[in-house]
């Protein structure tokens, strides 16, 4: 299979995370992708080529202006202000609050903020640009070829709503390449989200559209991140009624049930026949996950891999989290390998 | 003039604020409470004496019962995580998401959390349970004497809204006390919130009703924490149409603007007239207050309590904010002195 990698990703480096309360190094961090290149290259999985360079156009057939050019300005605004840290709002608009914009750059970034794990520093943007230039160029040769392309993106993105950022995302590289599908010709286009955490993003990005199918295996929300969005009974709206399919799993879900959800998952998508399907790829429904609670091994990587592939579907698989960094490379690879060899 | 107060506000003594991307030592802290109770001895302001200890029910007749539940317990939730910091949400429902309440602690602070400043920690719950009896020992003296009375309540209370914590405030003390007059018979209270920062939380809790006046002063929520509530066309909504009055002020407003302000408010007030007033009395309109943008010297506190002490009417002022440590006593004690002496 061939991947699409930029080294750009390192270009976004945090120092901070804010998690339990204190800010500590991010889990999302640039060394998860050299882990899941060497171990792409260890078993030969197949070529690796860097991305082209596409405009900003694909980007905005989903993301809000507005909020493209917050991100692009928001360090330098920070900067400005003479604080100390990266930059984290600590005011949103919360409940009973107003939805305006404010003008001084915190109250910006509360606004355009979903979460407030993911601190912005130099060099976010140009990364997150970079991760949306590959998924593009993959989802290009995965329509050209009509081969399964591996976009190997960081950031990642499935967290990122037209216009909110959190859960490390900035650009929605799966919402993205799916609406470039349908921009290209497809018809219809299935999200299959098997990262951990609810891709509450992509989903809030086509609730109402019955143009892109989405469908989701993740953390039950009660008890996970992002805890706001993800429950079983949202199904989609208006047009999109039906179109948005759930699955949120409890603590301790290993593969037998998560297995059971993706192959019910699975006929969704085959019931839908989409032209093409978008993996949102997270590794962090493994045993070893430091922030997760599923208890997948490195083979059911594998074998999930072949269930997908199944699928038989022209697939972009685009990577998402995952944070056990010494896994992650053997756990993702497993993944396209099992994908390969259905 | 009397004042109320009690030491149990130093059971609240969190080590983390995040402020500027960094965990900062909090700038509502303890020693605030020491320089306002040496200069109301200094200059023989009147007697200090200790809370009563009243129910809950008070509280409740503002406060949500699920919202106290969660504060009465978040500590310990938190703790048994294992999280090692003090209790910060890194999530929220944010726009478009669902307004449900999660199962995992952490989810539940970003439910009831308005803001992310303010950590909660050991001692928070029952400081601020003293805060409020502060503030209820207080109002009732102004009822049974027709005395004006300070209560120096801390934490402060005017960003708490019935299930939201934030901007150091749990216990909203100016509308539990609102309410309380109300309660014992008062048919009009006016609550006149003159802190730096936008009373958000009683706004929010007497914005559709007509019995309790809301009039505030404060930093232009385009500039100014808490940015999402405070502009000017916030004037109430149903039976509390026209009941609502806000004046949000630009950065560098100094004393001439501001007393402007304060007398159209005042204005505001005579026109309601209420049976008593509730003063939210934050100093930190201050021109070196550390996190604000107004001009105020310390001569101008002592002029605009004379503004308010024209008003002539029942009066409870209550603590807010204020955070030039070595000034805050100064500060709200020529407010106090200026009210009497008007």
């Amino acid at each position: 299979m061939l991947t699409v990698y930029s080294p750009d990703h390192e270009l976004r480096n945090a120092k901070t995370e804010l998690y339990g309360g204190e800010l500590v190094p991010p889990f999302e961090c640039p060394e998860r992708m050299q882990f899941v290149l060497e171990r792409i290259r260890e078993v030969r999985l197949g070529g690796v080529i860097g991305p082209e360079d596409f405009s900003i156009d694909p980007v905005l057939r989903i993301h809000d202006r507005g909020f493209v050019e917050f991100l692009q300005s928001c360090w330098a605004e920070w900067q400005a202000t003479g604080y100390r840290g990266e930059a984290i709002p600590c005011v949103f608009p919360a409940r009973g609050m107003q939805q305006r914009i404010p003008d001084h750059i915190e109250g910006r970034l509360g606004y355009y903020a979903m979460a407030l794990e993911t601190s912005i520093c130099e060099g976010t943007w140009t990364a997150a640009r970079a991760s949306a230039n590959v998924a593009l160029t993959a989802q290009s040769r995965v329509r050209s070829a009509g081969d399964s392309v591996f976009a190997l993106c960081r950031p990642p993105g499935h967290h990122a709503s037209a216009d909110q950022y959190g859960g490390y995302c900035f650009i929605n590289n799966a919402a993205v390449c799916a609406q470039a599908f349908l921009d290209q010709g497809a018809s219809r286009v299935a999200v299959l989200d098997v990262d951990f955490h609810h891709g509450n993003g992509t989903q809030a990005i086509f609730y109402h559209r019955d143009d892109v199918q989405f469908v989701s295996l993740h953390g039950d929300p009660r008890e996970a991140f992002p805890h706001f969005l993800g429950y079983a009974d949202e199904t989609g709206a208006g047009p999109g009624e039906g179109f948005n399919h759930n699955y949120p799993l409890g603590p301790g879900t290993a593969y037998d049930t998560w297995s059971e959800a993706l192959r019910h998952a699975c006929n969704r998508i085959r019931e839908y026949g989409p032209d093409a399907l978008v993996v949102s790829l997270g590794v962090d429904t493994f045993e070893d996950d430091p922030i997760s609670f599923f208890r997948l091994t490195s083979d059911d990587f594998r074998r999930y891999g072949t269930v997908i592939g199944a699928l038989d579907l022209p697939t972009l698989l685009i990577m998402e989290g995952g944070y056990a960094v010494e896994e992650i490379g053997i756990n993702t690879v497993n993944v396209l390998i099992g994908f390969e060899g259905h």
